[in-house]
């Protein structure tokens, strides 16, 4: 199922996309789609079976913005330097285990959602990304096998980064990753039955309408059953987490002088096939 | 007002404790104490009336749990190395700027509560703080001064940090900040008007009775009001998140070999005088 979560930010009511495209509503099932929800598998068959049963009454899409795709996000742990392709455009060693950080849930907002250039910012950055929603709490997990089963589902993520922020302001990479808008998600979660393999996706992301990142998961370092089995020996996850699993190769800092940074009146888009598309204006902050 | 939260976790019950040591119930007068009450001056009138008056009914606290004082936290931004004490035992510089880094709201806990040493850890180690609780949003403020304002109170928080996690595992520091149980908070949280000074408060912290740090936030590289305007050009400050504003010296990593890091079964005690004591017994994960 592509379940999604449409209306103004902050009132956004549950909603699924039917595989023809049309947009149901789910208000009179769920309250919201988050990490109760996910983690409750009887509600999920409710709503399978209501969507099987063509029982669910069709939202107007016309102007209807689409949120994050899950509410009352808990945390976002990001891995950085997964992909051969971007450790090695930053000139870092493939990393011996994943790199974490995290971002603070209120970075997330909806796919198409104006991102704003934080003020002084001379270095925002793209990073197309495969995010993985936690279902069931994972906590000092044994293996990578056992680990696919605590996902809910997928969703496309734009991991916004500031590099002089991350990189150049003493501190920690935090910096430059928590600034406002900075985790555009969705449009949809895709939930996890309907993606068989997730090192079998394709991520592409456009500025302007020029084509800049172009990667695949399988060129992963960690792949996303490790890297949920690794989170779980550090930090709990719970229902409604959020991992981004890292960038490909393609982001500005990755490229030669002068930099095409992000700035002001810019377009990026992102795709994952399957996962659906963004696609955020660039607005001073 | 110290206001603060009783009751088994997960289902805490906003209360108020008197001058005279009389804990008061506040159920009836608001939902909780977290982000939209610590913005809402209306509410904390009334609370501050009710308490004048006396007419708030008093709870038992024989056997009550207390947990955090703050419900619904959004994100914890930490900042490190703040005290000139802590700086030298690490042989740091004094940072140009602050250091940052972030706790996800799921590792705070109660002020009581057990704190898990992490599976695979051998080097669990205390960090006595002042937190800061934001009470109205701040976005890129443009001075210090204005800083204060944005501030809801002040409460004792517990930096609790596994070195190995954080300096050794490849990665930012907050692999080894993020783990369960890892920011007791409270017992209360004093509101801003009750903290004249955040820059005269003394911190100590006890391992098993035994002293280990004694500091004070005078010895604060960079003051709670700075902390607050430098942390707005980053990332924006909601109601009811928290800042910790760094420890003093006296960490075991600090110390001479071998350390004293913590294990299942050691006590800490920790104390800002104004604003309470905490004391965890440590378990294993």
């Amino acid at each position: 199922m592509k379940l999604l979560r449409v209306g103004p930010a902050g009132a956004e009511r549950p909603a699924l996309l039917d595989p023809d495209g049309t947009l149901r509503d789910l208000s009179a099932l769920v309250p919201d789609i988050d990490g109760p929800l996910l983690s409750d598998a009887s509600a999920l068959d409710r709503i399978r079976a209501a969507a099987a049963a063509r029982v669910l009454p069709a939202l107007d899409a016309t102007g209807l913005r689409i949120g994050p795709p899950v509410g009352r996000i808990g945390k976002v742990v990001c891995v950085g330097l997964n992909y051969h392709g971007h450790a090695a455009e930053f000139g870092a060693p493939v990393p011996s285990e994943p790199v974490l950080f995290l971002k603070a849930a209120d970075t997330v907002v909806g796919p198409d959602d104006t991102v704003l250039v934080p003020r002084g910012s001379r270095k925002t950055d793209w990073e197309a990304e495969l995010a993985v929603v936690i279902g069931r709490t994972a906590r000092y997990l044994e293996s990578a096998g056992s680990a696919l089963a605590h996902i809910a589902g997928y969703a496309l993520a734009h991991d916004v980064s500031e590099r002089e922020f991350q990189n150049e302001r003493g501190g920690t990479w935090d910096k430059g990753k928590n600034c406002e808008t900075f985790n555009p998600l969705g449009p949809w979660l895709v939930t996890a039955d309907e993606v068989p393999d997730p090192q079998a996706l394709e991520l592409r992301l456009w500025v302007n309408g020029e084509p800049m990142q172009h990667g695949h998961t399988s060129d992963q370092i960690f792949p996303v059953a490790e890297v949920v089995r690794y989170i779980s020996q550090f930090m709990t996850l719970h229902p409604g987490d959020i991992i981004n699993t890292g960038t490909p190769g393609g982001v500005a800092q990755g490229r030669p002088e002068p930099r095409p940074y992000l700035r002001a009146g810019d377009v990026v888009e992102l795709e994952i096939p399957g996962l659906g598309r963004q696609r955020q204006e660039l607005k001073a902050a």
